[in-house]
């Protein structure tokens, strides 16, 4: 218990003592909370302030344009408290009367490559907003909401200029509801956070071995047996699609062709390469079920389904997976055999790219242009086709050097619960770029992705905010914009905004440790979890997670990816070898006294909730490696060198704690190694 | 900040002070967390382990049955973190398996008054459940997954026979979404929350003056005028009943007639007993737009209206609301006063007498059965009429010596925020009735009542809940399980249960406060929520807040009903005059340094959160009423007695500290005041 206060206690002292002190990097106004940054802002004197008579006055007709201004009212209201005179929109008619003016040119459909670029300025007495298009518009609400600030005498926005459009026209998110089903409220909860972050194009994979997520009328047998009862009706399809281009977000829908089928061929195993029966695919990984490309009937199929799936789905684009297809439904097949001789076809490569071009045809008739993951060798399609680059970087390369457009996800594959840095500086096109400005144009932007192996409705959330709103940034603002530092002040305040949209990145932390602990004190549990972090996702334990109904409840799915504390605890450790103070020693003894007793108050805990069981002993090392670092700071304190034993022993302590226990993992380590380092 | 600590310290004392010392009622077995409380429970020694073999068997192929159980494994493993081999229940052919066996004896339609019965029986070596049909043997599972404990052995279930029928046929939660709107996930969740302790009806305040919340095809104008936008499609409508109806709860809708009824002439206004035209209403209260009884058309309008709800609706039961006409407009209507006079009604409450037995006709033909609120004079109905008694006990008893049946909801109006006790000691038959048997038969159960105009989406499972479980108590468990104590432990680790199903009640309230400071440490302020409770609702400021557009975001609305804190403070208090002991002494100051502290730290935020002045005098007090109880304690420990002068100037602190602000007051102003007596 006691230490809960510590924390919270360092924490504020740490953050104060970061704002004091940061440097923010050139390219970034200090103390504007935008994220992601803007192409250009400049700052003014004087603000905006925020009272009762605050108005949104529309010149447009567009009804998104009003959704979107009603939301930033909303909003607004909440955050303030205020009493809104006026809780609408005021339309075009009643003209001068907004302090709010929003001025669309016209009015486009919701496309790839629109004009998303606005303009924000806000002086003293007005804040006017001018976009090509209601997008553009739309894209400056989400800006000024991040602008509300407020001192002794109010609410208010500060007085600046912002002139800002998007780097890349396609920023994504995969949300893969195939491995874990995610409700409607879900999605709609992350539709509403993409556009507060900008970005454009959810990427909705729906369908895969392990579940068929969307309602046929056509096929019906592909949701009612390939689902468990977890599917999207079209009515729930419909309703998602308009509430994202309400949002500006584009709607791209992934059907996972020709392997990653199993969920196809439930009900209709005549479509598969091998006679079946087939039945819902419990583990993860690559698996056997690949369509037959060699049946006419594949193509009959698929040409009613895919006309049924584009009335649902208006989007250009449409996205065919083609991704791990293992071939040996292929090599087992006499017929798919005969059929690769007789039209000279000479891999299994060969055939697949017969089959995309197969599927390129049908999809042209509706007007659909092609996207798939990547394959070793690219397919011989038209060059509209856009391939998504996720094996490594130089694919990318590869293919947009090859005339394809493409997209990058490698480096932004969000399950893998990497740092947001990686992330973050994962450029598609980096400053030194050797590139073509023909090949670069080629490079259409990027996706991140959440595969759902390991995230169910209750942490999917967590595992895509806030480190998204890095990647949207990445996407959005120019490349010069990647102070690391700054970019996590930033994303410090923007997880909370996101809060807004009933996001649970945050709130089922304590939710999930009270189910555990079973009262509201969460505290000495919240002090383990804080200081460590998920492992690896390809890390983790395979014959024990391969199975989907695997219970996502566990202290690895509690624990962040790229947790605060031991982040906040690294930087004050280098800052204080770097430039100690007698201030800042006390705040890491503050910490490690914090982890040093925390084992001995947990343990109790842990014999009584057997579910806990599996972190003890990850729990005592915790408390053993913060006694290594007390011990470190002491000597360094006292200016003293440590001896040889001792700094053997706690390196030995240090990287016996590295061993991942309960498929988690200590955070706090290296800092405490730095430590030892320092007096050996 | 230091803050903090103390207070989880201290919780955790209090807490374990009470579990040690609590003399549980009688009639309800120490450490069994359940509510509502079974009607006979026999506890015998032993445990079911629970581990990975677990599974649930199926002698029935109700599919209802199957999804519960589904929806218990679920529960299961997620409290615990096994990882069982079978996920799914076992059906009947597979016979002999299973760890829990389900055998219910047959099917029914979900209606009133079916049997709920059911047996629960545990032994080390299976579990058995018993029930007619499904709707019991989901209540079993109900209470199985209350019964999850654990030890340094594991999870397991303790070995027990459970006997349990509910004392009410008729356990409902109105929730008005004419207010506020509440999203289909809204309902889902609190429908789970619902079942969880047992309540069987959602009755459903579908229309009101602020809006009309349902989609009609055949008068469009309704939804498309009367609401915003935000209303339920027919789909919704479909899907939210069957999700109910999967759980045992049957859902009433009521359309509010001939008063409240504004919604519906905005699109319709010929309807109405004045020309119009209207517009939906922003303020709270009672409003003149009223039926025209005399108008033809409107039964022909609402028997076309009524026939394409019917379709939607199943259950027997259809509520007309009825209540709160204020007659202005029909007394104002020349036409409506000859036709009075033509049929010989003598008053209005003749004439609305006339309009519900005309509705009651169009119901009749669709086989419903009507149920309204009380009205001062009788409606001359059948006798299959349901009277819902609200503005007093009395009235309840008077309908049912009337021959009707009855249900009481008055005493259990949960947007009143008052306490759990109050809702708890609220026994529609108490042990002393008078009524005669046949009387008694007729009081078929109660409703609380979520009535809306200050909740929405973010605030409204804390209104509901956890109050509304002790309410569910009241009208399933027999009437001597009344200790409010015991209640009381039992609703702390029950509230936690709940948020299994998504709800919000704890978990926005951090959310919340973060939304205000603007970073993850809310101690200070959350110390401040933490003493407070909001306002009685029929004394907040009504010129202030009776617009719909309020913002639901102030402390006011973060603070929570019955607060826990204050009511542990206000047991320490008393026990510990009763029969002080230094422990207790000492864990009073700690919390009391931690109010008189508390100002001095949250003034600061005050100051940059303007959404926090209207409690800044409030806070101010709350330290000065904790220095006052401190000095008492002094004296106290001291076995001094305080002088007069002393006296009276600290019954002045805190009598002039009982005065609400922000529409919130101090929780924990009369354990100090006893602390002041004691000394005087």
């Amino acid at each position: 218990m006691k230490i809960e206060k510590i924390t919270n206690t360092i924490l504020l002292f740490i953050m104060l003592t970061f704002c004091a002190t940061s440097i923010f990097a050139q390219v970034v106004e200090a103390n504007l909370n935008l994220m992601p940054y803007p192409e250009e802002v400049k700052i003014s004197d004087g603000q905006f302030k925020l009272n009762k008579e605050f108005t949104i006055q529309l010149n447009t007709e567009d009804e998104k344009v009003y959704k979107a201004a009603q939301r930033t009212i909303d909003i607004i209201a909440r955050r303030t408290g205020l009493f809104f005179k006026e809780r609408s929109p005021i339309p075009a008619e009643n003209a001068g009367k907004g302090s709010v003016f929003i001025d669309t040119k016209g009015t486009v459909q919701l496309e790839f490559k629109i004009d998303e670029s606005y303009s924000l300025d806000i002086s003293q007495k007005s804040v006017v907003i001018e976009a090509e298009n209601c997008f553009g518009a739309m894209h400056a609400l989400s800006t000024l909401v991040q602008l509300i600030d407020s001192d002794e005498d109010g609410y208010y926005f500060p007085c600046l200029t912002i002139n800002d459009k998007p780097r890349f026209p396609w920023r994504g998110l995969l949300i893969d509801v195939s491995r874990h089903f995610e409700p409607v409220d879900v999605i709609k909860r992350n539709l509403d956070a993409m556009a507060a972050v900008k970005l454009n194009v959810m990427h909705w994979h729906l369908t895969d071995d392990q579940g068929f997520r969307i309602e046929s009328k056509v096929y019906p047998k592909l949701h009612e047996l390939g689902s468990d009862g977890l599917y999207y009706t079209q009515t729930e399809i419909k309703d998602i699609v308009k509430y994202a281009e309400e949002r500006g977000i584009r709607v791209m829908p992934e059907f996972d062709l020709p392997g990653h089928a199993t969920s196809w061929f439930i009900g209709y195993p005549h479509l598969a390469s091998a006679p079946g029966p087939y039945t819902i695919e419990r583990l993860w990984g690559i698996f056997d079920p690949t369509f037959d490309p060699a049946n006419e009937d594949v193509y009959i199929f698929l040409k009613a389904f895919f006309e049924e799936m584009s009335e649902l789905f208006p989007d250009e684009y449409w996205h065919i997976g083609g991704d791990e297809n293992n071939g040996h439904q292929w090599d087992a097949n006499p017929e798919i055999q005969a059929f690769m001789k007789e039209n000279d076809l000479k891999d299994n490569h060969a055939l697949q790219n017969y089959f995309n071009e197969r599927l390129d045809k049908i999809l042209s008739k509706l007007d659909k242009t092609m996207v798939g993951w990547y394959t070793d060798e690219m397919p011989d399609l038209s060059k509209d086709y856009i391939v998504q680059a996720w094996k490594g970087r130089k694919t990318l390369y590869e293919t947009a050097k090859n005339g394809y457009r493409s997209l990058l996800s490698h480096g932004f594959y969000i399950d893998l619960v990497q740092s947001t840095e990686y992330h973050y500086l994962n450029d598609p096109i980096p400053p030194d770029s050797i590139l073509t400005d023909e090949v670069k144009e080629r490079i259409i932007g990027g996706e991140a992705t959440m595969w759902a192996e390991f995230v169910g409705p209750e942490t999917i959330d967590s595992r895509i905010w806030p480190r998204t709103a890095a990647i949207a940034e990445r996407l959005w603002s120019p490349g010069k914009i990647n102070d690391v530092k700054n970019m996590y002040e930033r994303l410090d305040k923007m997880t909370i905004q996101l809060e807004d949209f009933g996001l649970t990145h945050i709130k089922n932390i304590d939710m999930m440790l009270r189910r555990i602990v079973g009262d509201y004190d969460v505290a000495t549990l919240k002090n383990f979890v804080n200081a460590i972090e998920p492992l690896y996702t390809y890390s983790r334990d395979r014959p024990h997670i391969f199975l989907s109904h695997y219970p996502l409840s566990r202290i690895v799915d509690i624990a962040q990816p790229d947790p605060r504390l031991p982040r906040e605890f690294s930087n004050l450790v280098d800052s204080y070898l770097k430039n100690g103070s007698h201030e800042k020693a006390g705040k890491i003894k503050e910490l490690l006294e914090l982890w040093h007793g925390n084992h001995k108050k947990l343990a109790g805990l842990i014999k009584v909730k057997p579910i806990l069981k599996e972190i003890e002993t990850l729990s005592a090392d915790l408390s053993k490696c913060a006694a290594v670092g007390m011990k470190a700071l002491e000597y360094y304190v006292q200016e003293k060198k440590a001896d040889e034993t001792w700094v053997k022993e706690s390196n030995e302590i240090l990287d016996a704690a590295k061993k991942p226990r309960g498929e988690t993992e200590l955070s706090i380590i290296e800092p405490i190694r730095k430590l030892v380092a320092a007096v050996q």
